[in-house]
């Protein structure tokens, strides 16, 4: 089956099918597939001139825009909650969940939650920023960042498709009017500094852009929790940053404590401003972690957890050499980060009720596919720069930015236990919603956007389909706020569905009483998921004791905070 | 739980538990996991001295050394029937298959046969020839194969873990004495030379041992049917291969027909002897093609079929870039050629009158992972030198092998008709049962086993019990020949346990009227199909006409031969 456009939009308005209603076909000759005609994740191909087709098969719907459900399909669509009132229950009613936590349907829900999250999660992953179609070189290159979505068809008549064709919005003057913070909000959820820095610095891991390859490209091929923010990206680095004895990595004492060494014992590459000198300049296994104290913290902290498992581990296993003990305190770390990830970090941020657990067992003989891939949506979704406050208090000292960034003193001037304790009391910022991104960070914002047009990312309103999400009408359905809403109805021209990704995850309507709106939830809660339960830890000749060095190391990843 | 060597073993002996009735234990301390104690894939952890655990998690037993049944276990024990009787059954009662081709049935029996065989391929993968144990850099590192049983551990006193301490027979002299070919024995199945070469032609898309960096390393970084082989390994390759233009690769025409360019034309490296002029060099994917004609033959005949599949997705998609059309034919080769080896090459080799079915639907929604990586146990197996005949008969002409090594001429001399006619006319030989290998190809086994050693492969009994098959107990079990019984017995001085894995599985007797025993099918079907469903366009989301760039295509791999 293949259709011009033309006749097809025609018959499809007379039938009010509300995905192609507002198509316009214009004169001159464009690619059908720039509509994105397919509706239901659908594949769109291109035929000879003007005409295409969708691949409906397993979408669970057909017809010529894969927009008629199955039958089964409608019955799934009937029983489907909607997502606000399934976040509704799962953020009200403790007593209920109180009772819920304490049963085995805690863990029937956990399985649900993780197989109806990563079941959004193409695996093997799909298309890459180079191929808006399956490829083997987009499979077997991991250089790439996958996407979700393809990218939008170079002959389109606008990086959006059809959409902005009067034009986008300027980002630098978008962020300034709809980014920039007005007055500091916090996290209305209550998530302080530790949180915060906690983000940033455990997705560093997998989010490596390849700036000199170009923003669709990653130097970070482990592809997901692989702890190479700990231990480096590549062979070499880890080697270097080796003590090379006793599995544990290079350290150096200070008063008596343990911090990561300098660029002058340990000389890999580490980005400091050029004037640092060498002694101050401390290495960590990510060379960006100079930048903020925040990120220096953790990676003492994680430095010294390496080294203190090693301890754990090498009275146990006197015969093991050193390789033995580093890769299996590798595991353990990647445990306990994952345990740690979903159990405390998700919990925090999800603002459920129902008590989060790390149990790979759980996806054990279900058709879940262990392995994962960075996706460019998720690298955009996850710049939640509003959770940075105006200062940052160590102490009672009140820094800067410009006495915070790259200060490389600040670690080991205070020690870890002021830095976490301070930490912990400072709330970080409301990530969604708009209006409270910092002014020294709203370039971060404007390179977003300008790299997103350059990867001819789909509009927001497509993602929102793609995630089971009804598209958004209006900008006032989309913010509750007057001035977002008349403000991007301007910038856009008042067309809702050339709204870009980006600004449409940070500006769009929180939750009430929630750190931002259902989008971000709802389309980074897969990524999130799939990337941590398919670790090869958690599959099942991976997920047992003899993996961690015995029932010791194993406890160490499952049943840390117990 | 933990537990001395000593007196477990004495136990276990008191108990007539025969996974441990002939351990030896030394008087000086050695590392307990060379005996191998853990049973039914359990996982040797060795402790403080002369302790060790088994990790039992996952496999179905318990115990100290896994060995006693879980309830359910047993049941599945009891009802799974031996391999000889399967094996009787699907290569007898063609009445009775006829009816079953044409059933259902078929469909069912074919999904059992690919999850029961490959569930014995780890996935994702564990150990490679430097990790024992489980590790990042082996899950990571792409290089290494890798490999299904752990390496016999360093501090083992034989490499064998403690059996052929009296010494292991001398690699030249074993294959002189029970390899090499006495008069060619035909392989009764009736396969013939363009089936061997078939064989040598495909496997070595992922057989591609990194010599450079040892003989556990691999340069095919693709891991399974990437067409390698067509395409080249490597990026920079597959862009000197290519025309650039329509999705092509480069060719040359010879009176009329399609031939492989030569290095004058395309400059990539080729093995060819020194000698060679330039221009009679023919370029392939591989490297190593120029070695015989007959892969000259199948390079010549997949890049004319890759240029015709342009050639059909052209005027269906004027507006597809080269980039597009590639890749899309790529697709459609590696479909094509999976479909081949499971429906035309597997069928040939198993003699089954059940008719296999390539249908990569059959796995949706089951826990099959989708991905692979080669074996070094499969690299081993796969040296089927025997089915090399003594001379080459191509239109009359009896070519020796020095005449046929490094032939260049004669592809074009013969043409692709009059190879394929030929081919398709000689017998190939026996793999199994040893006496069978031409005498200018011993020096492969003589390095297989030496690479084996070097590499510290398990015995091949361990290898039998890892799939499920009784470990044969005396050398006249395990060969029907009185010649081959004996000498084996001599070379491993009486110890069956010490007969190491790549003689086990060449030497082995023959199946009644079949090409090879009862273990290459059995250890190597797993590997095989596991490899070849293992593909990512098997998988939910690739599986469907769009990948292959619509109907057309896709029928190109599903029903070539329809």
């Amino acid at each position: 089956m293949r259709f011009l456009v033309g006749p097809v939009c025609v018959l499809l308005i007379l039938l009010r099918e509300p995905a192609c209603g507002d198509w316009k076909v214009s004169a001159e000759s464009v690619n059908p597939c720039c509509y994105f005609p397919c509706q239901n994740q659908g594949v769109c191909v291109r035929y000879a001139e003007e005409t295409y087709e969708c691949d409906c098969v397993g979408t669970g719907f057909h017809g010529e825009n894969c927009t008629v459900p199955a039958f089964w399909t409608r019955v799934r669509q009937f029983l489907r909650p909607r997502p606000e009132a399934l976040h509704f229950l799962l953020t009200h009613f403790s007593w209920l969940w109180d009772i819920v936590n304490s049963t085995s349907l805690r863990d029937f829900l956990m399985r649900l939650v993780l197989t109806v999250r990563s079941n959004f999660v193409p695996s093997p992953p799909t298309y890459n920023s180079k191929y808006s179609y399956l490829s083997w070189e987009s499979y077997h290159n991991l250089s790439y960042y996958t996407r979700l979505m393809p990218p939008v068809p170079l002959d389109c008549p606008t990086p959006l498709g059809v959409r902005g064709a009067a034009g986008l919005p300027d980002p630098g003057l978008m962020v300034e009017k709809l980014f920039k913070r007005k007055t500091f909000r916090k996290d209305p959820q209550g998530s302080n500094l530790m949180f915060a820095f906690f983000a940033q610095h455990f997705t560093h891991q997998f989010f490596k852009t390849a700036n000199r390859l170009g923003p669709g490209f990653t130097k970070a091929l482990g592809h997901g929790v692989d702890a190479g923010h700990i231990y480096g990206d590549n062979l070499e680095r880890q080697m270097q940053l080796r003590l090379l004895k006793d599995g544990k990595l290079k350290y150096q004492l200070i008063d008596g404590e343990m911090y990561p060494p300098t660029v002058e014992e340990v000389p890999v590459t580490m980005n400091y401003p050029p004037h640092t000198p060498l002694h101050q300049q401390l290495v960590f296994g990510n060379e960006l972690f100079g930048l903020l104290p925040g990120l220096g913290m953790y990676g003492t902290i994680w430095l010294r957890e390496h080294n203190r498992v090693c301890d754990i581990l090498r009275p146990l296993h006197p015969h093991w050499d050193d390789e033995q003990l580093f890769q299996t305190a590798r595991f353990i770390i990647i445990g306990e980060t994952i345990r740690i990830v979903i159990e405390e970090y998700v919990q925090q941020l999800s603002g459920y009720h129902m008590q989060l657990k790390f149990d790979p067992v759980m996806l054990h003989n279900t058709p879940f596919q262990y392995g994962n891939r960075i996706a460019l949506e998720f690298v955009h979704l996850y710049h939640w720069h509003p959770l940075m406050p105006d200062t940052i208090d160590i102490d009672g000292d009140t820094l800067t930015y410009e006495r915070f960034i790259f200060n490389t003193s600040i670690v080991s001037h205070y020690g870890i236990e002021k830095m976490v304790d301070s930490f912990s009391r400072q709330n970080a910022g409301q990530i969604g919603g708009g209006f409270n991104m910092h002014s020294v960070l709203l370039s971060v914002a404007v390179n977003t956007i300008e790299a997103s047009r350059l990867l001819r990312i789909q509009p927001f309103n497509e993602y929102r389909k793609r995630f089971n999400l009804k598209p958004y009408t209006s900008f006032r359905e989309f913010s509750d706020n007057e001035e977002m809403a008349s403000q991007l109805e301007e910038f856009y021209h008042g067309d809702i569905d050339a709204l870009e990704f980006y600004p449409g995850l940070l500006l769009e309507k929180t939750r009430p009483g929630a750190i931002f709106g259902e989008s971000m939830v709802e389309m980074g809660a897969p990524f999130s998921l799939k990337g941590l339960l398919g670790s090869p830890i958690c599959s099942p000749l991976y997920w047992k004791p003899s993996t961690f060095g015995g029932q010791v190391g194993f406890d160490l990843s499952i049943l840390l905070a117990e």
